[in-house]
């Protein structure tokens, strides 16, 4: 079921995709909704089924998962509600302006967002679920009313055709063709799918490598389409001198519950902290990781990839290995290191690149104003982390407006990982964290990657799109004459 | 004055907006809007010493000149009060929710945008004002607290300098740092710019070669970064045969004088015509040419384009020549050219390219059903306009609905030419019109290229920025706890 999709199948595919658009995004948007409470309510009512296959294909604990898809359900009513109020619309009403100061008169002119078209959505290895087949770029698009094709990650074959199931289940239950939703699988369907004409934007979650390497092919088409990749991020924790004298123990002990949550394998993970030397943080914990039991990894890549944390960091003098983090045949226990930060900055370069699993870095800092020098060298980042005492403690509000410069989320006194859904979450930042800084993958906002704005100039109003009528528009918020506030 | 600027000074000028980027993001938005207000009154004080230069550079006729400054000086206005008003911020607070369903309490969490950081911006030949040194592009990035640097045209530099000049001027008497401005000339100082770390979105009004050139060294780059390309477009016109039939008159002169306008070189010409068969509209309108008197073209480049435009259409057999554009010497008259429904989609690959200057084709349609296909063989397009007698009109909802997936503006009983600044205003459109079709570079949503998300997780109130505090939002528009109206 899960073998590599022809070409000529993922051309039908997008084809179909391309003819059944215009009517998928001219459904009302009540119509799309129902849909995406539908997969919901399926993803809901299967839960138990789905979570017993993901826990065999991703070697992550039933109880998480149980609870990813909850989250998922979540999500996608979420954005059912949001496309049910108009507001991803931005509706913008200017009437007829004699008054407009150039040239003359100014027409009726009106603008809303529409949907871009058939969107690729490359799901994720570490969230089978929330960022997968029926994960949040799924359901932005589906909501918006672009139809989608999924490239399935090879780590989850089953649980993608089980939750496929459950959408194209939903598609024909909501009377919608097919075409709304396909699904490929195999690394050369990707690239052809990202290649076809018929593709107007897609949407990725994993590594940097692999994000690049697809935001190559979607900016070499004849046609460039937007990539949006969510890709990696260090996720670096500041811990000032004033909060690790309050609470080093409590810092140090959330620290590794936060690294190693799902066994390393978050977007978010913080891979790095930096803590005043002679906090103990370190030794701390050290030992708190003795207390975290050995766990699988999602498949042999990211395994070898663990592996070769330690030999990266030994290789640079200076890095202490607190706890290898070796074990015995599949599994692997989580590995914690140690160095200057005059060595982190010297080796920046090679410490500055995510590292998947349950991983971290603790660079111990003197010089509390180094902290902007190491927050420049890691870079572009999902989020940043500080631990304060207050907002008094030294260096800190220039230390966080140099972190806004850097990262998509900044946190205060909690930690990254748990990214809420919420209309103020921006789950993205700067390259390499994404492909982009301007979007968010996760949050209300994660729409606006496929939608475009179209303006209609002088039309009849029963010619008009519903919101931008002066008489259909019902309850969907809009900007009105606020163009002639500016004289 | 414009010798090609040396790469050293290339990289001196972005690494100082590096530099200064924070100071002038984070000054208030009164005072940036402070800045635009003073460039608009520095144009428009010095407007006619500016249209003589414009003049002698571009030969375009002083009038329109003097059109382009007042148009200019509204729209460094209408983004002073955009950011005055704060709406551009989108800020979005989300109180902690306890009763947030996925895994415990939300915490705290509020997002707004942020400045994405030094800007290049690519000056346009053919708006030497409104899309040039001190042009939309210019005032939107300023206005959001991004420093620029403009690559100057090589069609009027001595404006330029005159320009910059006037920013220059206006970035010292507000008390902002110089590098929050400059300028440089020459291809290759622009590639360079382009290429610099330090620069972190491009904006570009131009040609489709010259944007794709340009978009493709900005997704190369180490950490690609946005490209905000607006390209060549065909802007085609769709006449219906009940409009025809009720006023092939006035819609023959109407269009002789939109796409004759500024000699042919606005993005938004109308290059192309549909017209019903039989009509009188091509011979109407070779009438109508006869009585426009010639001009001179913005640059040799733009000369050599336009004489060849003759000989691309008698290759194509079928396409009569109605008037030749020919003039002597240095000026050349409008030209005109027709063909049947059936040639243009035969050759619609050579004949669906944007022809800069006063030139136009004529397509004689016989089946109204037709011209959904025509639609689809133009592609992306700034603009497309139905010219109809109602909205009963054969047909004519179906065209819309097609041009809606093609073009960035519906233009209906109106002409395409003529961008009003407005914040209903979309100036883009699916490619090659632009290098994407999600943004626009006129109106208010403009800054949004510019602009990017950044969220904050637990802050106390005095960290936070002002328009996501509790006390110190003033009069910013939020949306405040709309996520907990999703259960």
């Amino acid at each position: 079921m899960s073998a590599e999709t022809a070409v000529g199948q993922v051309g039908a595919y997008a084809a179909a995709a391309h003819d059944v658009f215009p009517a998928y995004a001219a459904a009302p948007a009540a119509a799309r909704a129902g849909l995406l409470e539908s997969i919901a309510a399926g993803m809901e009512s299967r839960s138990e089924a789905l979570v017993e296959i993901a826990a065999a294909e991703t070697h992550l604990p039933p109880q998480r998962l149980a609870g990813e898809v909850v989250r998922t359900a979540y999500q996608l009513r979420a954005f059912a509600h949001l496309v049910r109020s108009g507001r991803h619309l931005r509706a913008v009403v200017e009437h007829t302006d004699p008054d407009y100061p150039v040239g003359g008169p100014a027409p009726d002119l009106r603008s809303m967002n529409r949907p871009v078209g058939p969107v690729a959505v490359f799901a994720a290895s570490n969230f089978p679920f929330a960022f997968s087949v029926a994960g949040g770029d799924t359901a932005s698009a589906l909501a918006v009313g672009c139809p989608i094709i999924v490239k399935a990650h090879p780590g989850h074959p089953r649980l993608s055709e089980a939750t496929a199931e459950i959408v194209c289940e939903a598609v024909r239950s909501h009377g919608f063709a097919p075409a709304v939703f396909s699904m490929v699988h195999g690394e050369q369907a990707g690239i052809r799918l990202l290649q076809h004409p018929a593709i107007r934007a897609a949407a990725f979650t994993g590594s940097t490598i692999g994000g690049r390497a697809l935001f190559d092919v979607a900016a070499r088409r004849p046609d460039p389409i937007p990539f949006f990749g969510e890709q990696g991020s260090l996720n670096p924790v500041f811990v000032t001198a004033e909060a690790a004298h309050a609470r080093v123990d409590d810092l140090a002990t959330a620290f590794v519950a936060s690294y190693t949550l799902g066994n390393g394998q978050l977007c978010t993970k913080p891979g790095l902290v930096f803590v005043p030397l002679g906090s103990g943080f370190a030794e701390r914990a050290a030992a708190g990781v003795d207390g975290v039991g050995p766990a699988r990894l999602l498949n042999e890549r990211i395994r070898s990839g663990y592996d070769a944390v330690g030999e990266t960091f030994t290789e640079v003098a200076g890095i202490d290995v607190l706890r290898p983090g070796r074990a015995d045949l599949e599994e692997v226990r989580p590995a914690l290191f140690r160095t200057s930060m005059q060595t982190f900055l010297a080796h920046s370069d090679a410490l500055a690149e995510e590292r998947f699993g349950p991983s971290a870095l603790v660079v111990e800092y003197d010089d509390p104003s180094d902290l902007l020098r190491a927050a420049r060298a890691v870079g572009g980042t999902l989020t940043a982390t500080v631990q304060a005492s207050s907002s008094t403690d030294r260096g800190i509000r220039e230390l966080v407006e140099e972190l806004a410069l850097h990262a998509g989320r900044l946190v205060y006194n909690g930690w990254p990982t748990g990214v809420i859904v919420s209309p103020a979450m921006v789950h993205g930042g700067p390259y390499p964290a994404t492909t982009s800084s301007g979007f968010t993958s996760v949050g209300a906002r994660a729409v606006e990657r496929f939608l475009r704005p179209v303006a209609y100039q002088g039309f009849p109003d029963d010619m008009l799109p519903d919101a931008l009528s002066e008489c259909r528009a019902g309850d969907v918020p809009r900007e009105v004459d606020l163009g002639r506030l500016l004289r």
